[in-house]
């Protein structure tokens, strides 16, 4: 599937005494930047308010109900089950009232790690998660595409990639600078209802999945194709699919995600500095194609500004390159780098 | 499955009119490294003669023989489908040979692609690429086994990695060093009798996998843990499987495959120098846990002595490391060097 052809939805979202939740991220997420109408949300605990009410940061508006047959009002074409895939499970008692939407024709859309088609039989389901089969290996096609590919990497896992990725995009529609979106995860996927989630693709296949992405995301033409990073290079369970974005999406730059956390990864080992990780990724993808971090974006959640300055400036000091919080401040300086960075030729 | 329980087999390999082709390899890597016996071959075109009149180098002895029904005659309890998956499919004249044997009851063993068990419902059928279903996610209980955890690596795939950590264990078992290997590809998972092909699991379980099959087999207590690399940090479709494997086994030191080859990785990129790989390698490992890598493994097949000893001195002197060619000389100094190189600790 290409972006042209990613079909229009109009959501409701189910998340029944959830919509709060920092679980229900997949909503946020939809709700902050997809590129779907969203109609309604459910959650009974928060009925009768509306979206931006109770969540200032959504940035677009909707009503919140107390059941499916409320939503179905509205006129739904999907019903999005509202839960992170780190929630594992669907919710036992959720399970009618979806079977509710799914029996008037509705599509339930869900990124849950567990299948739901099975759950649902002869009723449309889009498993976000499930990869298409027919996937083929890295041909070495995706080194030759004519837009810019910008890449986001990180200093470790769950940083605010997608979030840079997404408003570096928003940014760039702004300013009237025409880009594709590539979703690599169940969330981006939501947004820009097209991409593959590609933690979910057997091994082998990863980076081929990655290039053929760009190759579909290149048949618009845009001036850049802004891809969604995945893990990173020191995350010992996830630098295997970072490392297979990094040669399969063959970017011609990087932007590195980092924060102020001082969290060991996975409690087990350093967040690496911004300095290092950054030449480290430099000298891996040139293994295959040159692929220069051109900017830092920062997530300085829970700092406060004077933080946020001094960490800011302290990165900044220390890679020489652009570093901003894309949310705090703007993904403007972002965007610049990455306008000015060259096409990279694949290594020789 | 610990290397302990992996079941005795007898095997009879099927590898009709192929058994002296490149494509048999994965034959001759059971004849020549296997734990279990090979009590016939099929290949009527060489029917009459032995394996090592027509294989010198297998290393072990057998009938060649004209069908399966003489085949059977030696009770195997298992027959090898001796294709290497990049054979890709069954040839289809070979099914009904196949289920004549399945039908004995004789458990069928393949690495193809292409699954076979479909094909012999009711049948002992052994798909030795089918991954588990239960693999986890890394923990990081891999970061504390007490053995010693050795891996190869290599400037590009297909480069001898399996035959070097197989050569290296086949030194340590006459020195009498306790060792076990870890088989994490379709050949190797024969040669042992047990492994995970780690390219057909999903991206996300890859380390995970790599663990476990290095806390099984540090259940035995072994002085070294072998374990067989895949692909290449600078392969453009395999490079997250190697990552994958780097963070995921947890070696405490690595060896380094390379050969003389000036051809490109997938025909696309140059394979690094061996100095430059081994800086990334250890760089990327550290971010996890320091892994130095200790020798270098040359593959010098098709060069004349003197062309090998004079490239296995180079090599020596650009990386500073021990550098031999394990079948043409000798596997001790790579032994030795892993001997030698302490058990590291986790970055921290």
């Amino acid at each position: 599937m290409t972006p042209q052809e990613a079909p229009e939805r109009r959501y409701a979202v189910f998340d029944e005494g959830r919509f709060l939740d920092s679980n229900a991220k997949f909503a946020h997420g939809l709700l902050r930047y997809g590129k779907d109408e969203v109609v309604a949300v459910v959650d009974s605990s928060l009925a009768g308010q509306r979206v931006l009410e109770v969540m200032p940061d959504a940035r677009r508006d909707a009503p919140v109900v107390a059941s499916v047959g409320e939503a179905l009002e509205f006129g739904p074409t999907s019903m999005l089950v509202g839960l992170a895939p780190a929630g594992g499970k669907l919710p036992p008692e959720w399970m009618g009232a979806l079977r509710e939407a799914a029996e008037t024709g509705v599509e339930i859309v869900s990124g849950l790690h567990q299948r739901l088609a099975p759950e649902f039989p002869g009723k449309k389901v889009w498993d976000v998660r499930e990869p298409p089969e027919d996937v083929p290996l890295f041909s070495g096609a995706g080194l030759e595409v004519e837009p810019k590919v910008a890449l986001t990497v990180g200093t470790s896992s769950a940083i605010g990639k997608m979030t840079a990725t997404l408003e570096v995009r928003r940014t760039a529609g702004q300013a009237g600078v025409a880009t594709e979106f590539i979703a690599t995860g169940q969330t981006g996927i939501i947004i820009a209802g097209w991409g593959i989630s590609v933690d979910a693709v057997v091994s082998d296949f990863v980076a081929g999945a990655a290039e053929q992405l760009v190759l579909r995301a290149a048949e618009s033409s845009p001036e850049v194709i802004l891809v969604e990073g995945q893990g990173s290079l020191g995350h010992p369970a996830y630098s295997g699919v970072t490392l297979s974005l990094l040669h399969g999406s063959c970017p011609d730059c990087l932007i590195l995600c980092a924060d102020a956390s001082e969290e060991k990864v996975m409690g087990l080992v350093p967040r690496p500095e911004p300095a290092r990780i950054i030449r480290l990724y430099e000298e891996v993808a040139a293994l295959v194609k040159p692929a220069p971090v051109v900017a830092v974006s920062l997530n300085t959640k829970g700092l406060t500004d004077d933080e946020a300055r001094e960490f800011a400036a302290a990165v900044a000091d220390a890679t020489g390159l652009p570093a901003v919080d894309p949310l705090r401040d703007s993904a403007a300086p972002i965007l610049e780098a990455v306008l000015a960075a060259p096409k990279t030729r694949p290594t020789v």
